[in-house]
């Protein structure tokens, strides 16, 4: 951390500022310029609140060299971790996991027959929305306790561990048979249920918010894992740009930007992150292409009828085109991979 | 309304989405271009779920042409609300309210003690955070429990009635003595939240989100009038641009826009906003000279040591320069506005 | 395009409007709804002047049907166009087409000896800077007039067509022999240049703005289409978000997303939207699964002395390897498509 | 400059990097942390440049401390620049001055008529667009040459200086009689075009680019600058952002931001930032309040018939009453500072 000081500091300032960085086991490198005086803080920064020494009267300006994040860093944990999820599934240190599944749970006998199909399509896990983040309060809200239910339903017909939103923290106690928790992009910095679910021993999938920088993300996950849940899955699903074509950009960039910041798996979600169903395919492909642990992606056994987001589902016969695509991409990419190692 | 159809619509789904909207009471006008055909509806659309008509295969695209907001929208209800918070504030309706205090509440000392300097100065409300979202998990999180205690300590000892942020539901409790709820920017979708405070006697501040729209500002008040509670507060307090010198861009125009759009009261937050308090007084200025029906304002009587978000904080003593500033604003413009109304 | 009336218009302001629609051979459906007017209007309203109707008393809103491009719309040209650029290469109608070489050229030796080394890779055009455009005066500007000598030396060595940017119109005499004119992102709405490169009998490449949406883009391309020269050819270089790890953020579904909306073929360029060398490989491999009709990829046999854009240019050698990848992408998902279409 | 290395830099290309900068007259203070080594460089980095050091394999940042830009820089000219127009009209230096003008220049009898009525408004420059950058090459492009000569002709009959858009440089000759020369937000870093206007003896108005930051709209100024041309005048005229209500969102804390960074006068631009003529007043207002030096604003005599861009012109009588606004404004911020002050 380098703090750059004003012209001509107060010197009993600047000696409480060095006396107190010095009480958090900072060594101070000082360094004086023609215009500008410079402490340059050496040992464990990550924890130095920047916005307490930016406030003094005799700061000018902090900047950051080492990244604020820990647990997260990839520095410090260079190995990709493997996160298991349910009895069969793992995401992440080398496999290609796909989640697949309705935007909304909308009936026992709809979930099933999407479960079975997207299975046999090749998919790992079900995704299926029991609480629905809306931005209207007249559109549907998703069918909540009930819709956990078909879901779980789903899962003991198919054996697929299950992933689904959580809302609030008081629907928690619901959560018990879920897999796999995800906490929705407008929930990204909710940091007190990200606490709450660093208490937990389940694995939580979370995704990027709409305008949120990667470090950002990183903060959060970070906010779970200091609690003692290292579980933690991140997922792009699209930030908001001026583009309108697109319900939001996807950022494929953040797949490998994020596999070199962190040591944890990331998902990417074609689905959200276009509303487009004519885009799933292709940035499915740019996904794998670009080094994802796995797709998230909604299919809907009737798009025309679906509750909410109809208009990204895909149904399960183009699902099975994505499969056969994406496990080509994968062929050719990480073949050439071991012919480099080798 | 506005559907456009693909070419060529299969006639069948055409009808089954006639008769569907038909059973929303909206009547139907269709008109057939050279490229396109199109359907008009008629009636009220607020509750007609834009998505589930774009998702249909014989759509190409939807347009809204009346706003999807009705209790906020002033288009229903022409007169500005006036909102009583406490025994003797009020926002909106024509007055102008200011409400001060620190960034977060450090110590009973303090926050009595700032109180008294605000109150001094002409606030008529106290601020100060005793739950407080930080990006990393570890900087500080405020007093929490205790520090609403001391807030409350201060609101008897000068009788202003104050306002704090809720982070979680589970915290509602705790806000029996609270006169104005505040909801935070990375809070303004969290739905859930906005449901439950709904069913409250209380009035709300929402403060616009980091990268949200007006009208999504709007919706989100609309979820908490749809649940009975009319009393909402609106806030805005800087959007994420591009631009790096200021922590975030203050949308001023946001100011006369609201006011166009909504009955609903408009306050500014131009602490939080810039994030440097030598901008503090010129943007106070300015949100009174664009019509704001007040300020939120971050002060604090030792910015050098405040706990978080010192930058933006100012002093007792500079908050009385920006009360007889923005006193100024308020006789130049709204005595125009007398002359031209005489 | 629909034209929302405010509440009780004007008879007389009404009438004025509708002669002028007519006399622009536009038919007009008229549609009364509970709280609003609407004319929809039937024709080619490509050339009518949005703003000027928005501009009416009488008129609320105005929201366009079609699409306000007409040259390179795929609706009125459905077949990829397939552009020839100097005697040997192509672009779009099915090919796949690398350009590649230095930010900048920097000297005849530097030049030659890179279109050599691209060549061989596989690259079918060579890249090369003589204007820069460069944030800061005091930043290296380009060889200029003699860094296109030098460039056309290298074209003549290797027989590689050649692009490179104009930076000005007074510029054009020099771009005589040059095979592809580069028209930059920020001069991506310089009008009078876009004009005047549309009176040219020459190929055009049109990198998109950091800040311009694909309609935008679309509308420049009609702007140099709209004179006669129909030889755009698009390029997506990544967009200006929040993100601040990587330069840019590349857009991949821009590319898919314009293969939908025009004719013209799409480029990708990796090196300038992620200002990483690092992410070169995995975004060209994305966009080349993502549908891309070729990349532009800066290659620099010394990235440590690259006078400019030094930090996103990879190596002759990892060059070779990103072509591997990329082929090795377009055998798996063009063979694909040709099974399916088979 | 602080320039962090890479762990373990080669210490040959170490050894050569610090010998290149000290060649450029720094001083290096170099320290060693825990998990980086870091030189800090010390002398006139304004003309460093930034992405050679950061292209090094050694180096994983480079962090500026020094502002890049020196000419527009309030540090080494604390006073504030007033910048004469004309024969009697003069920007910044304590002064408020008002340009006011129609969107296009239509025909003579036009502007003459309006060019007369915000004059009695207390106008002291005119405004008019000759040369007009439209999205859509079917858009009115503006009268050009003609404009020029009617904007002159309004010139003669009031004595008011002109300013008026220049969009390309072979249009320079014809610029011989314009007061001030408007560089229009989307050529704000054409630079070819700022370069060659360095070297007139002529102020120029910079309008900021719809996604640049303040450091940008300054480097852009130091390329006019950096010609000799020190007279510049800045305008905010709205950046692009995701709400939709207003055309762009006008950055009203820019105004006072840059009076901070700068001694350049900076002028707000209201029409064009909000795109709603509802808007003008209070933006007006709010950008005298924050502190500019002045406003340009689109008046027209029959908004209904503009051009272009008529939703956002306002009327000769509205004009007034803005005007009236302002005032107000002005005597009781500046007679407070006079207060203050004395």
């Amino acid at each position: 951390m380098i703090v750059i000081l004003k012209d001509h500091p107060n010197e009993k300032q600047l000696n409480n500022l060095k006396a107190w960085l010095g009480s958090m086991d900072l060594a101070i490198h000082e360094s004086a310029g023609v215009n500008h005086r410079i402490l340059g803080l050496v040992g464990d920064t990550s924890k130095v609140d920047i916005d307490l020494i930016r406030a003094l009267d005799i700061v000018e300006d902090v900047k950051r060299i080492q990244e604020p994040f820990k647990n997260a860093n990839r520095k410090f944990h260079p190995l990709d971790t493997r996160i298991e999820v349910g009895e069969n599934a793992a995401i992440g240190g080398g496999g290609f996991c796909v989640i697949a599944g309705p935007c909304s749970v909308e009936g026992e006998e709809q979930i099933v027959s999407i479960a079975k199909a997207v299975k046999a399509a090749g998919a790992s896990m079900l995704r299926g929305g029991a609480f629905k983040p809306r931005t209207s309060p007249y559109a549907f809200q998703g069918l909540r306790e009930q819709g956990l239910r078909f879901l779980l339903a789903a899962k003991r017909e198919t054996g697929l561990p299950v992933v689904t939103e959580i809302m609030d923290l008081s629907q928690l106690p619901l959560f018990e048979e879920i897999d796999l928790i995800q906490v929705g992009a407008r929930n990204m910095q909710n940091f007190e249920m990200l606490k709450e679910l660093g208490r937990l021993q389940k694995p939580i999938l979370l995704k990027r918010g709409l305008a949120n920088t990667l470090e950002e993300l990183l903060m959060s996950a970070e906010y779970i894992m200091a609690g003692g849940n290292e579980r933690v899955i991140l997922c792009e699903r699209g930030i908001r740009t001026f583009e309108t074509y697109t319900r939001n950009t996807m950022d494929i960039s953040a797949i490998p930007s994020l596999k070199a910041l962190t040591h944890l798996p990331v998902l990417a979600d074609p689905s959200h992150a276009t509303g487009r169903s004519a885009l799933v395919r292709p940035m499915a492909l740019a996904a794998a292409a670009a080094g994802a642990d796995g797709l998230i992606i909604e299919v809907h056994n009737d798009p025309q009828r679906a509750l909410c987001d109809g208009p990204q589902s895909i149904t399960p016969k183009e699902f099975e085109a994505v499969m056969l695509g994406v496990n080509a991409i994968l062929n050719a990419t990480r073949k050439g991979e071991q012919e480099q190692a080798s």
